[in-house]
């Protein structure tokens, strides 16, 4: 018998537990005790009555799974009228429903960058539009982070159809991207040098011109949370529904489901159907997961204020945080990322708050390309000021 | 204003409205009347209550959706439970739930192909492993399909660790791959040259060896169906459990719910936590689904009889359908392939049955790399004899 063919796995295992960088799995139970704010049911839907029947109804209604990909037997009425009330609610003519957000940055990025095409991906961007960028047949530039003069030059190089791609509330720092901005530099990029800023008269180049960028915004975490009534950050920033931008969302935090969609002009979305790899041979999504997320969006759209609610209570955290001199990153969603020391200091940091019955995200290298370890909080609409409390006593005591 | 960014788009279309290729999305209701040859819910247990019923207990008692990613809030016993019962069934020492199949196939491909490394792929392999090899740092080659002599000479040029993948039976005919050969070439290449056929002393080239090529099989279309009571391919063939092989399965065909697994040695599996992309930026998978998984899993334990039917139906129409002329492929599993003249008839063909009540798969270019078009029809363990008949005589008289 050969030696094994994963011997080199042994050997990166070593050095992962040299570094102290060992990941493991931690199931929880069901009666969890712990104050959450590790995960991303920022409206707090996840275990909403109305909800958890969503998924059941839908279960017993349409069965267990879709059956097939979407193109075959996996598309039900439940898919349809989800996509319909999303694109309503987010403000876009159409929209395609997959199997996670995961699946639906891969679709979107690789769908609208043919070969020839540039991305221009900011460098800040989630690990599944990156790797949309790696799938997709065009040219990726990383431009710096949240840096609309970088995407500009970057446009400048292009030779073909372009797109810019950004998460619009980062994940990691959740900060937010210059949504305005970046869609201005995309149009000007259709515009003939000097039009744009008045130093050369309309139309010099001749009638065709040069057609726009496209934007791809990744709304994760912006949908639920941001903009009125939790539409989503490209509602916020006036774009939702321009014949240039398409948005990814998914239905795995804010909804509190699973699943991810794709929202932007009908023809675009058509252009998914028939060419994205992840939509075409992919298993449609469960109708439990397209049950819930459709009653969790009906909830939101029932009590508006949830998304300001989760939204006053980052700020919140935000603030008596750094008031006890922890060093944080203002938010404009719901997540508060808190910097830690050293990745040693953070895990130990997270496990003494886990200790006081206090969950919080350890985000350390490589999961962060900055290599600057953090605590990651979430707010959630459904927070009481006494678990505020409780969880800003913990971390600060926990510091130490 | 500048001209849309998406306008190549327009030209896509239209060229694939010349070609007769355009895919539209058909919702289907609930009630739906037809009979369903298209899904591959192969056990007939996606609306099982006991499977259905598994998805609303898990819902209620766990939350609609797993809140985030598996490292950080998003595992729960139940995704623990349903792993330790998979990894048994299929007589592997670990396994790793994923939203998808497709995630799964992206996680343990980029996860066990690192730089320097060799994928061997075959040419029949379903998309999501193909866009694995495409993620994937490693170099792959692409070998003729189900050529185990293709694959011995591509292991002969690696210069680093190496792996196989190959579909257990491939998506579209239902043929299945020889997987034996395969394993054994995975081992051979782990040999001195000549001593796996004795011309060579054993031991000839020094101690240390070379390590044979890791097998990598994605067993979508053989759990629930292949080997004793539906444990899979690689138990059939006798690899469930080795040190050099890992799998893949989905949740979202036999098992009737919706997710992947990646099954293998538990070093393999940590070392997807710890790498895996698609594992570690994904919410992990809907409660519901796990739920529904387990439910299934348990009762094909109980009742193994329904991987047998399941092949003994596909067996059934294959014969039927090549005694009335038609040309289909033999099939290895329940997937039953049959050819069809060209992409406008098998389209024609499949509206002629579902208008007759028939539902079946349409497999038309670029879906299919080789060109062919074909209808796909899949097995069910819980088709009746007479509903068989009805299949056959709709697919005979459409055909005309
Ligand atoms: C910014 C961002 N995009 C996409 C995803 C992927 O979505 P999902 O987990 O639903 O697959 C995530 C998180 O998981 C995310 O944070
Ligand atoms: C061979 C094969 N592998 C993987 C997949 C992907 O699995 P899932 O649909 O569960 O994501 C499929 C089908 O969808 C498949 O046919």
């Amino acid at each position: 018998m050969p030696r094994s063919p994963f011997e080199w796995i042994e050997e990166q295992a070593r050095a992962r537990a040299r570094a102290g960088l060992v990941r493991t799995l931690r199931p929880r139970p069901a009666d969890s005790a712990l104050l959450d704010l590790a995960g991303n049911d920022y409206l707090g839907l996840a275990r909403h009555p109305e909800v958890t029947e969503g998924a059941a109804r839908a279960a017993r209604t349409w069965g267990a799974g879709a059956t097939g990909s979407r193109l075959v037997s996996g598309s039900t009425e439940l898919h349809a009228e989800l996509e319909l009330e999303l694109a309503e609610f987010c403000g876009f003519e159409a929209a395609l429903v997959l199997s996670s957000g995961y699946a639906a940055n891969l679709a979107a990025v690789t769908a609208l960058a043919p070969h020839g095409s540039l991305i221009v991906s900011d460098a800040g961007n989630h690990a599944s539009l990156i790797d949309g960028c790696r799938l997709a047949r065009g040219t990726t530039q990383v431009v710096a982070h949240a840096d609309p003069d970088a995407v500009r030059k970057a446009l400048d190089t292009r030779t073909g159809p372009a797109i810019v791609v950004s998460d619009t509330v980062f994940s990691v720092d959740g900060d937010a991207a210059p949504l305005r901005a970046l869609a201005a530099a995309c149009r000007e990029a259709g515009t003939p040098p000097g039009e744009a800023d008045g130093t050369r008269e309309p139309g010099a180049s001749g009638a065709s011109g040069r057609s726009g960028a496209g934007l791809l915004l990744d709304d994760a975490h912006g949908l639920g949370v941001v903009g009125e009534g939790g539409r989503g950050a490209a509602w916020a920033a006036g774009l939702a529904g321009a014949p240039d931008v398409v948005t990814t969302v998914t239905l795995s935090k804010s909804l509190g489901s699973q699943g991810g969609a794709v929202l932007g002009p009908a023809h675009v979305i058509d252009h998914l159907v028939n060419a994205a790899r992840t939509f075409i041979f992919d298993t449609g999504l469960a109708p439990a997961a397209a049950g819930a997320a459709l009653a969790a969006l009906r909830l939101l759209r029932g009590e508006p204020q949830r998304a300001a609610r989760a939204r006053a209570v980052a700020t919140a955290l935000y603030e008596r945080l750094t008031a006890e001199g922890l060093e944080a990153v203002r938010p404009d969603a719901a997540v508060v990322s808190v910097r830690a020391p050293s990745p040693e200091q953070a895990l130990r940091w997270a496990a003494r708050c886990r200790a006081a019955g206090l969950a919080v995200g350890c985000f350390r290298p490589p999961s962060v390309p900055d290599g600057v370890s953090r605590l990651r909080l979430t707010a959630r609409a459904d927070l009481t000021d006494e678990q505020l409390d409780r969880a800003v006593n913990v971390l600060t005591e926990a510091r130490r």
